[in-house]
C-alpha cells in the first residue's frame, strides 16, 4: 500500500477542511520557506487555497513553488480533490491576506510573534467558534479530514508542544531544518511568557494563547464539536493539535496522516511524539521519485514535505481505493495546467 | 397544519443557509424598516446573524426589534434552530459589517444604489462562486433551505421582476408598504440603466449586475450547484431569485416557503408571482394572536412580515413535527432570553 496502514474507512459523507492562519513568527528570518521571502507568507495561506480550489494561485504573480522550483503541496491537495470528489471547505482562522474564493471566516485575528507573548489574544474566543462550527458540520458528514496552511507553523507547534511537556524535533519546509533557529525562537518566547517545558500541560489553551498560532485553536474546536472520526493532516504541526487535544482531556476518534516526507525526516520526530501522544499515524508516499516532473521529483530531496493537508489528502486517495500511479499522475496533470507541460 | 401546504419531506441532512448582504439602496429613506434609520441598516444582516447562532444580537447596542417594538424575525430563525437541530451556516455576499460568529464569506462587494447603475458589479464573480460553494454542501446535505437578510431587498426584487418582464407588488418590512417611494426608485433605476420591461429577460444576471442586489446572485449560484432539493426561505425578495432562475432555464427542485404576513398582504402579490412563475409555495403560520408576549402580538399587524429566512425556519419546524404551539412558545423562551420576561 502507499498509504500505510491501510486508510480502512467507508465514509459516506467525507468532507475536507483546511484551516488557514498568518503569524508574525513566519516573518522571522529563515523560518518558513512557505513564501519566496518572510513578508509574502502572508500570502502564502490565500494562494495554496486558490490554488486548490481553482487550480491558479490568484492571488500571487509568481509561480507557486519554493524558491527551489518545488511546486506547492497545494497541488497534491488538488489532485485528490479532484480524483476523489471530496469536498473541500477553507477556514479563514486569522489571515491577513484573504483567498478569492469562499471560506468559513472565523472572525480571528492574525497570530503574533511568539518572542513578545499573547501570540494568539482571542485562542479561547476561537475555539468556541470553532467548537460550534464542528458540531454544524459533524451533522452533516461522518468523516472529516482537518489539514493546514500555517506558514512558520512548525516552530508554534515546537512551543506549544514543549508547554505541554514533550521533547521533540519539528519538521520544516526547508530541505536543511533550522532548528537552531527554531530553538533560540522558542526558548526566546517560552523565558518572555515565564513559561517552561511542561509548565501548562494542563492549560492547553493558554499554551496556544501563549505561544502558539490561530489555527491550532481552530484545529482543536473543530474536533470537538465535530465528534465523528477525525484525520488531523499534517505533520508536526498536527502533532500539537493532538497534543492539545490530549491535554483538554477530549476522548474523540480522531487520528493523524501525514506524508512518508514527514515521518521519515531524520530531523524531526513525529512517530516518536504521535506514539507518545497515543494516536494513530498515518503515512503516505506518492511515489514521486518516479514523476515525469522534476519539481515533483524534488519533494524526494526534502524540498516540500507536508502542508494544505496533502498527507490527508493522499489518505482521502487511498482511502477511496485509487492508486499511488493514478495520483501521481492526476498531481502531473495538475502541475502541467498550472506550470505548462 | 399551520404551514400549508403540508412539507411532505423526510430529508436525512438537512441544512439551513441564510445570505447576508448591504447594499447603499437600503439607505433610500423610508425604504427599509430593518434597522432603526437607514445607515444603520448596514448593521442589521450582521445582528440578525449573531441572534440566530447566540440569542445575542453582538453587533448592535439597541434591542433587535423594529422601531415600534417588534422583534427581529431572527428569533423565529433561531427558536426553529433550536427546536430541530437543523445546522444553520450564514453566507456572507457582500456585508458592511462582519457579524462576530463564523460565516462562510463569498468575498463579494456590498450591493450599490441601483438608481446609480451596476449596483452588483460582481455579479457573474458572485454566481461562480456561490456555485461552486453550492456544488461542495450538495454532497453533504440532501436538503438545502435558503434565508437572507438584505435590508431594502424588495426594492432590488421589483427592479429584478420587472426587469424580467413580470408585473407584481413586493411586500414590506414596514406595516404601511411604501409602495410609492419603490416604485420610484425602481422607475429612476430602471431608466438610468437603460432597462426597459422585460428587457432583460434573458439575460437575468445582467438584472441583477445592473438593478439586483448580492443575495440574489449568491442564492441563484446556490441553488445550481446544490442540485438537490432546495426551498428558498423569504417573500417578495426570494420570488425575484425564482424569477432569475427560471430565466437561467435552471431546472432544479425548488420551492418557496414564507409567513402567512407575506402570503396574505394585500399590498403585495407573492402568490399570483409564484403561481405565475410555476413554483410551488409554502405560507406558515406562528399563531402569535395567541402570544403571551405583546411584541410578537405585533406581527399580526404586519410589523414584522419576514426576514432571516423565518418563513423557511417554520417550514422547516413543521417538517420535523413540531406544532405550531411548541414553535411558538420556543419563539417566546427566545424573545424572553433576549428582551426579559
Amino acid at each position: 500500500m502507499w498509504v500505510e496502514p491501510c486508510p480502512d474507512f467507508s465514509p459516506e459523507k467525507p468532507l475536507f477542511l483546511c484551516i488557514l492562519a498568518n503569524t508574525q513568527t513566519a516573518k522571522i528570518p529563515n523560518i518558513s520557506a512557505a513564501g519566496k521571502s518572510p513578508e509574502l507568507t502572508d500570502f502564502t495561506p490565500a494562494a495554496d487555497a486558490e490554488l486548490v480550489e481553482t487550480g491558479n494561485a490568484i492571488s500571487i504573480s509568481e509561480p507557486a513553488m519554493t524558491p527551489s522550483g518545488a511546486p506547492s503541496p497545494a497541488v497534491l491537495t488538488r489532485a485528490s480533490m479532484l480524483l476523489t470528489g471530496i469536498p473541500c471547505i477553507f477556514i479563514n482562522s486569522g489571515l491577513r491576506i484573504r483567498p478569492m474564493i469562499p471560506t468559513i471566516d472565523l472572525n480571528a485575528r492574525p497570530g503574533g510573534d511568539i518572542r513578545k507573548g499573547h501570540a494568539v489574544v482571542d485562542a479561547f474566543d476561537i475555539y468556541k467558534k470553532s467548537k460550534a462550527l464542528g458540531e454544524k458540520l459533524g451533522k452533516l458528514s461522518d468523516f472529516v479530514i482537518i489539514g493546514e496552511s500555517v506558514p512558520g507553523g512548525t516552530t508554534t507547534a515546537m512551543s506549544v508542544i514543549r508547554a505541554l511537556g514533550y521533547d521533540g524535533k519539528v519538521s520544516s519546509s526547508f530541505p536543511e531544518n533550522p532548528l537552531g533557529i527554531k530553538n533560540r525562537v522558542v526558548e526566546e518566547a517560552m523565558k518572555y511568557s515565564g513559561i517552561s517545558f511542561g509548565s501548562l500541560r494542563n492549560r492547553p489553551l493558554n499554551a496556544v494563547e501563549s505561544l502558539g498560532d490561530p489555527m491550532m485553536a481552530a484545529a482543536a474546536g473543530l474536533v470537538e464539536g465535530l465528534d465523528t472520526k477525525t484525520v488531523l493532516a499534517g505533520g508536526t504541526q498536527m502533532v500539537s493539535v493532538l497534543g492539545i487535544i490530549k491535554h483538554l482531556g477530549l476522548v474523540r476518534d480522531v487520528s493523524i496522516a501525514t506524508t512518508r516526507y514527514v515521518t521519515e525526516d531524520k530531523s524531526a520526530d513525529f512517530m516518536k511524539m504521535t506514539e507518545k501522544l497515543g494516536y494513530r499515524a498515518f503515512s503516505a508516499d506518492p511515489g514521486f521519485g518516479k514523476s515525469r516532473r522534476n519539481g515533483l521529483r524534488m519533494y524526494e530531496n526534502g524540498d516540500v514535505k507536508e502542508g494544505v493537508g496533502a498527507g490527508g489528502a493522499m489518505f482521502a486517495a487511498a482511502m477511496m481505493d485509487f492508486s499511488q500511479k493514478e495520483f501521481r499522475e492526476k498531481t502531473e496533470e495538475v502541475c502541467d495546467s498550472i506550470f505548462g507541460i
